[in-house]
């Protein structure tokens, strides 16, 4: 299976229209050529919404899709019920990692939003929200709430003054993406395993860590937007390093703010070397 | 002390003017005749930026609020540190909890942005981060990052079409705050402790934990708005709870969703019961 491909396609903006399945396929915004989704363990990187599930609900900027499976070739009616596998755990990995999907609308949908004809690519969407439910056909389907992504074209504050409103558009998506994909690999490194506890929590859409930036990022703290900037902590040492109940010394050793009382040894990779003067600006700022 | 009132004060909204402390205090809106900021161990409900402080910056719909001590009566220039303690820790505890502050501009401050005599209640804000820092002086100020919550003002899809504007932006204004409000009594009931594993997480601004909505409010789920739709956990058994890699049974056991494998049992309160019904919507909708 090639590397994923998450956010945009370089030359298929927004809008960008295909006659066909083998069209689409081709500019790589979406590469199966029959499957709705394509995604897997790793994340879901694009869907076809064509109306071929009686469950779908198309409000424009927010789809209720129905995940894959459960239904017999070229028929649109369920027969058995959908599990949480293939596509349908790579949307909910999407909505678990915050990796947004790319949005591609088919001649068969909803007539209000898609097009009269062949399909057209209508940007990335984040998945809000997903559950199963029992189908207008009596089996379970899984389903995904996707909303469409207004960050990823409000252009930032910054010092992009230099480009127009659709380059500095496309700067943030990849933006956006590429600190996704950072974020994603250093969790990867660390088997989504707490770097302070060595807690992973397991979950139906796959491990779950979080990536904490040890320096904040933009005003006030200008914290840099790289991999020795982060670490890979489970929920409750998040918090607790966010709000300086803890730190983490030039000797590794991760101590209580309080009583200044060794908890663990922060354990590091040879591969993610930390930034230790972004754990002294922590230290600095955050622990009272 | 008299219990705090946190959100709008009946009769007083956004622009409401004061000709000066005293009329400020008597109208609920700010009650400390001199303190600039009306709050403590359980959260800061109201704060008066007018200038006091060098550190001080005013955006408009962002404030850089300098927390109070460490200096001399009727002076600007700080001469000591600054502790995390009284409105300061009540200021930490709104960004830790997601308590909304009401802010108050007195004529000394930005003049951008004050009234050019008195004072003018300017509407609620949330306190987005806090830090510390060496002041200009060459002292530790702790610095709040305000932010001017528009939630707190646009009105939600609903039922509301018998109201005018005004009248809606005040009742969402007292939805969010009775919301958040329900939250803090759970939470404080359970002493903060998840009900799950018994972890507590103190930070520098008190203890940390999360109301996790057992089903879901508003489009899918549905959810009721009440206390016993409500659980007290700790930020990895929340996670695991909303992913359905864990649910909880008739019979109170926490159970792994995928060998089904009992945890732990739910440690419950009398003065909070929990809708067991709610607890099967979950397991019917998020467990694989």
């Amino acid at each position: 299976m090639p590397e994923r491909t998450f956010g945009e396609i370089a030359g298929f903006p927004p809008g960008s229209t295909f006659t066909n399945r083998q069209d689409l396929a081709a500019s790589g915004v979406h590469r199966p050529l029959q499957g709705g989704i394509c995604g897997g363990k790793d994340g879901a990187e694009s869907i076809v919404v064509s109306g071929g599930y009686v469950d779908d609900e198309d409000h424009g900027d927010e789809i209720i899709y129905t995940g894959q499976g459960g239904r017999k070739r070229e028929s649109r009616q369920q027969t058995e019920d959908q599990e949480l596998v293939l596509g349908n755990v790579g949307l909910a990995r999407n909505s678990i990692e915050g990796l947004l999907v790319r949005v591609i609308r088919g001649a068969g949908g909803d007539k209000n939003y898609s097009p009269a004809t062949g399909l057209r690519y209508d940007g990335l969407f984040r998945v809000a929200e997903y559950w199963h439910d029992t189908g207008r056909d009596g089996y379970r389907v899984w389903r995904f709430r996707l909303v469409a992504d207004d960050e990823a074209v409000s252009p930032e504050v910054g010092s992009e003054d230099d480009v127009g409103p659709v380059a500095r558009a496309s700067t943030t998506v990849q933006r956006l993406v590429r600190n996704t994909q950072m974020a994603q690999q250093v969790k990867e490194l660390h088997r989504h395993t707490c770097q302070i506890c060595e807690t992973r929590i397991d979950t139906p859409a796959g491990p779950y860590a979080e990536a904490a930036h040890i320096r904040g990022l933009g005003k006030p703290h200008h914290g840099p937007d790289v991999a020795s900037n982060l670490l890979c902590l489970c929920p409750n040492h998040h918090v607790m390093f966010d709000t300086g109940a803890i730190y983490i010394g030039p000797d590794w050793v991760v101590r209580d703010s309080s009583s200044h009382g060794a908890i663990s040894r922060l354990r590091r990779a040879a591969s993610h070397p930390i930034d230790a003067a972004q754990l002294a600006y922590h230290k600095a700022h955050h622990v009272p």
